[in-house]
C-alpha cells in the first residue's frame, strides 16, 4: 500500500471526526467520503476534506483502505449491526467501547483512540496527541501504527480494558477540571471581574504537572488544613448551594489524601 | 527613591515569599532580611537572596523601604498585633485577608497579591502573573504599582472584597482542578498506565480557555447526557466510593448548567 494513496471513509462528522479527517488529509491521505445521519454535517465536513458525502449507508464507498467510525459510543453498535453496513478494515475512535464490538462484523478491525479533548473552532497539534491502538491481528495492528505514526509522535498499544480506565481518567483530567474552570469564571463574572485574570493561573496549574506530580503540586486551603479560609469561602458561596457541595466534597478529599 | 536601591524585608519564607523575594532580587531590589519563626527556613531563603535572616521580631531591620508579610492567612493578624512588630510601608500577599488588618498598625499599608500557585522546585515566569494592588493612600499605591510593574506585565488595582472572590475562584481553578488531575493519575496508576499520557490532555484543557469560554469548551459524557458512558464509569470506580461521589456531583452540575 502506497503511503500517499491511503483512502479513508469517515463514519461521523462530529468534533473527533472533523479534527481527525482534516489531519489525515494534511498528512497525505485521501478522504474518500464522509457519512453522517445528518446530511448537513456530512456536507460541511466533506467540503473541508475535498470528499464525497452521504447519509445513506447503501451508498457507502466500498473502495476505502480504512473505515473510521467516529460517532457517539451508543451509536456505534447500532451502525455496525445495520444490515447495509458491510466493511472490512474498520476502527472506532471511542475510549469506552471495547474492540469486540466489531467481532462478528469484519476480519481486520481495531481501535484508533486519540486521547484528547476536541472542540469546534479550536485547532490542535496532533503530534502531541497520544493515539492508542488495538487491533484484531498483527498485520492490521502494523497498518494502524503506521497511520498513527504519521500524525502523532505518541502512539501506544493499549487493550480495551486499559482504554476504559484511560477514558475515565480523561473525564476527571479534562471535563471535570474544565468544570472547575467554569465555576471559577462564574464566581468572577458575578463580581464583574474579567475572567481573563484566571488564565495565567490555569496555565500554570497545568504546566506544573510537567515537573511535579499532582499530589506534590497541590496548594491552597484544603492541603494546608486552613479551616478559617475554608469557612470564609463557604460564606462567600452562600447563594450557590451546588458550589458549596462541590467545594466541601473536594476539599474533604484533598484533606484526606494529604493527612 | 532610586529604583535600584529599594530595600525589602520579607516576613515569611514559604512558597510565595521564596518565589517573590528571588524575583525582586533579580529585578534589582535588595532583600535586606528574611524573618521566619523557623530559623532554618529563614536561613535557607536568606542564602538564596544574599540577605540577613532572623527569627526574632526585635531584630527586624528598621531601614527597609518595604515590608512584605508573606505568611499563612491565620498568622498575619498575630504578627501584626505583636508588640515588637513596628513597621510602616507594609503589605501582605494574601488573597483572603482584607487590607484593614493593617489599619491600626501603620500609615502606609496595602496588599500585593500575586494571583498564582507557587510550588517549591517549580520556576515560574512572573511577567505573566496578575498582581493585585490595594493601598491605604494614593502615594503608597503608586509606589506599589511601580514595584509590581517591574516584575509583572499584569498589574491590577483591586479592593479587598473583590480579592476575596478572586482567591475563591483560584481555589476552584487551581486547587480543585489539580485534584481532578490527581484523581486521574490515581486511576491510571492502579491500572499500571504511565500517567504521563495525561499531560497533552491536561495542557490542551488549559490551552482551550485562551480561545473558548469554559462553558463552550466542555466535552465528555455529562455535557452530552451520555448516561450509558456515565454508568460504565461509575462501575469502573466501584472500589473508590469517594471518587464515585465526586464523579456524580460534578457530572450532575455540568448537566444542569447545560440542559
Amino acid at each position: 500500500m502506497k503511503k500517499k494513496d491511503l483512502n479513508i471513509v469517515l463514519i461521523g462528522a462530529g468534533n473527533v471526526a472533523s479534527h481527525l479527517s482534516i489531519e489525515l488529509l494534511n498528512t497525505g491521505c485521501n478522504i474518500l467520503q464522509i457519512y453522517s445521519r445528518n446530511i448537513d454535517s456530512a456536507k460541511e465536513l466533506a467540503q473541508k476534506t475535498n470528499s464525497d458525502y452521504t447519509n445513506n449507508l447503501n451508498l457507502l464507498n466500498k473502495n476505502a483502505d480504512l473505515y473510521i467510525v467516529s460517532i457517539t459510543d451508543n451509536a456505534i453498535k447500532g451502525i455496525i449491526q445495520h444490515p447495509d453496513f458491510k466493511t472490512d478494515n474498520i476502527v472506532h475512535t471511542a475510549g469506552s467501547v471495547g474492540i469486540e464490538v466489531f467481532k462478528t462484523h469484519s476480519e481486520n478491525y481495531g481501535v484508533f483512540y486519540p486521547f484528547q479533548t476536541f472542540s469546534k473552532g479550536k485547532n490542535i497539534n496532533f503530534k502531541e496527541i497520544p493515539i492508542c491502538i488495538e487491533a484484531s491481528n498483527k498485520n492490521f495492528e502494523d497498518f494502524l501504527f503506521n497511520l498513527a505514526n504519521k500524525i502523532s509522535n505518541k502512539v501506544y498499544k493499549m487493550n480495551s480494558e486499559q482504554r476504559k480506565y484511560l477514558h475515565l481518567s480523561g473525564v476527571f483530567a479534562s471535563n471535570f477540571a474544565n468544570h472547575m474552570f467554569y465555576i471559577a469564571s462564574n464566581i468572577l463574572q458575578e463580581q464583574n471581574i474579567d475572567n481573563k485574570i484566571l488564565n495565567p493561573l490555569i496555565q500554570e496549574t497545568a504546566n506544573k504537572l510537567l515537573q511535579l506530580s499532582a499530589f506534590d503540586a497541590q496548594t491552597g486551603p484544603a492541603v494546608r488544613n486552613d479551616t478559617e479560609s475554608i469557612k470564609k469561602h463557604l460564606d462567600l458561596l452562600s447563594s450557590k448551594p451546588e458550589f458549596i457541595q462541590i467545594y466541601k466534597l473536594i476539599s474533604e478529599d484533598i484533606y484526606k489524601k494529604h493527612f
